[in-house]
């Protein structure tokens, strides 16, 4: 990977040369920074308009360097799926982290502790005994953090199943030492708008009758985004991919194609048949997912063209129109399917603006699985 | 993640203490050596028997301490799809690499003759501009490498598609100075397996009569390793998968349940309903291939309870039985659709023997997408 700049000797002296897009291998991660930042500056402008606090999640990106960007822009903090991930934001000065993710075990508690010793960490817990292993680990170090009571308001995933329970498990971790109630999570929000709204109210309603305070009410997603501020009582939102965008977020209707950040730079480097070309990025750069939509990616240049299948190394892209293109060595733009699993499979990034590269950015939190 | 043993202080003297799977964080990609090595060495001896010549694909596990190990146990050498793959394994010492993959541009190209200089590197062509490219870089430095046409067999991916396009490809590239013709290609091989004798016998015959020697057959695939020798004129085998198995190649018959080496090491994280557990891998452990099977993986302590569906950090498992097991916390083992994936969403795999931790690797070659 080059560096954004190369020094380079020319007529006898040094000059700084620009690297453009034609100039990188492929397949490569291309990222446009002007779209990026717009991106960004949307989403925290409506969250200002709402009063609404804007707690991305990184998984998007897993780049130190943007969570930091959207801190600076008016996030009140970040979100991390994982330990690991929190570790390597916390490292870079990024200190209100939100784990929403039942942390269990020896390992992990301990992790958690130490990071709440230098952070700012908030976690959720769906059940009592999850409570009561974050309570003795921070109890026991003399710290306390603040909890929420993660709810299934129509996911399916993890989270308590009603208000009731939800209440119970408050309760029992107000009791807690070294655990504060702070609130209600959920994911996503306006997928079931009313199951969500219902379920939240009455769970705050039973909170509020039983004295304990919601200062918190955090829902998530980039698809529910735009409407975060129609369910009732929420005071955060924690979207991921809205930094990149992707083909499924299209599909959603929550951001216009030209509204997708990341685009896979990538090389047919076989032209088999008329209606068969094969570029080299299959699974391993553009990943399995589908999201439910019909093949890949979209192609920038041909958008009727379809990746139908892919290989490990292999894409397999069904030509359009007479089939004289794309040619062979022809270099092609890819919207993935979902950009937070692209980031994954990737060492680093490479920023752009317009077809100049600026800067290149190691994906630091990438493959943080504990 | 621990080394495989720990110096530790206890009753003031240092002893060395043994870690076992009980004591690893989740998830934790754990392979078992026992297992492994039977894999390894049951191929080669069919190999040996059959006067196969056995070139491994590395990308099943991306560690160049295994490459090593199946060269040391008989194989000719290794496969790589990706440059970037081949040179880590070049550092590490392998010395005999193929790689079948169009190789175009001048950063490969020039990455190629690199690698040239200092290995035996071999590789393949299926169209007469990707000879081109490949003889310039070789010839203006020097060098001359063996180049395999590759076919289409039947696969519908790359490669030329008749015996006569084979035959045109391996005169113009038996002519291009800096490539040495060396003989055919093709992946799988058994799948269709008179469509694939027929190419490979027809191209063979055309290429002899036409006075050009064809050295190497080569073919490819776990699925079909154990009848490799049942194509006509093969020489030369490259199997990826079996070094540690999984649940596609045990589906497809290749191998049983117990030659699976490959074990993702979970925790049950959140039980919110009598019928759904959720684990703690989602799609960025154990990948979202399915490979065309019902479900994730296979739970080794619970095999009718399914992986219905992956999130990035979530894996949900359908409960069978009463549904009072697993309960939370608890540990399971999962055998994944597909191992090679699975490799290159890792950073270290573990390597344990009955329950105790032996080794921990790298995965070096891991993300190497160009």
């Amino acid at each position: 990977m080059r560096p954004a700049h190369c020094l380079r000797q020319a007529s006898g002296k040094k000059e700084l040369r620009e690297v453009h897009i034609r100039d990188l291998d492929t397949p490569s991660v291309l990222i446009d920074l002007d779209v990026m930042e717009h991106n960004l500056r949307s989403f925290q402008l409506y969250c200002d308009r709402h009063t609404l606090r804007n707690r991305p999640h990184i998984k998007t990106h897993k780049i130190p360097q943007l969570a930091r960007l959207q801190v600076d822009l008016g996030a009140v903090g970040i979100t991390c799926q994982k330990l690991g991930e929190a570790e390597v934001m916390a490292d870079a000065g990024i200190d209100d982290i939100f784990v929403p993710y039942n942390l269990l075990g020896s390992h992990k508690l301990a992790r958690a502790a130490q990071l709440a010793s230098r952070i700012r960490l908030s976690v959720t817990c769906d059940t009592l005994a999850v409570a009561e292993g974050l309570s003795e680990a921070m109890h026991h170090r003399g710290l306390e953090i603040s909890a929420l009571v993660e709810c299934d308001t129509g996911m399916g995933r993890c989270g308590v199943q009603s208000p009731g329970a939800a209440l119970s498990l408050a309760q029992a971790m107000d009791r807690l030492p070294g655990l504060r109630f702070a609130g209600l999570m959920t994911y996503p929000s306006t997928h079931q708008l009313a199951k969500t709204t219902a379920f939240l109210a009455e769970t705050m309603d039973l909170c509020r009758r039983a004295g304990l305070d919601v200062s918190v009410v955090s829902s998530g997603g980039t698809v529910d985004m735009w409407r975060a501020h129609e369910v009732r009582g929420v005071t955060e939102h924690r979207p991921g991919t809205y930094i990149y965008n992707d083909r499924y977020i299209v599909a959603s209707g929550a951001a216009a194609m030209e509204n997708c950040a990341m685009h896979i730079l990538v090389t047919v480097v076989s032209r088999p048949t008329k209606n068969r070309a094969i570029v080299d990025a299959g699974s391993k750069t553009l990943s399995s997912d589908t999201l439910g939509l019909d093949g890949y990616g979209h192609i920038v240049e041909y958008p009727d063209a379809k990746i139908a299948t892919l290989n490990e190394e292999h894409g397999y892209v069904e030509v359009a129109g007479d089939g004289t293109t794309p040619v062979l060595g022809e270099r092609l733009q890819i919207v993935p399917n979902h950009a937070c699993v692209v980031s994954n499979l990737h060492e680093r990034v490479i920023g752009v603006r317009g077809d100049r590269v600026e800067v290149t950015w190691a994906v630091s939190a990438r493959g943080k699985v504990q």
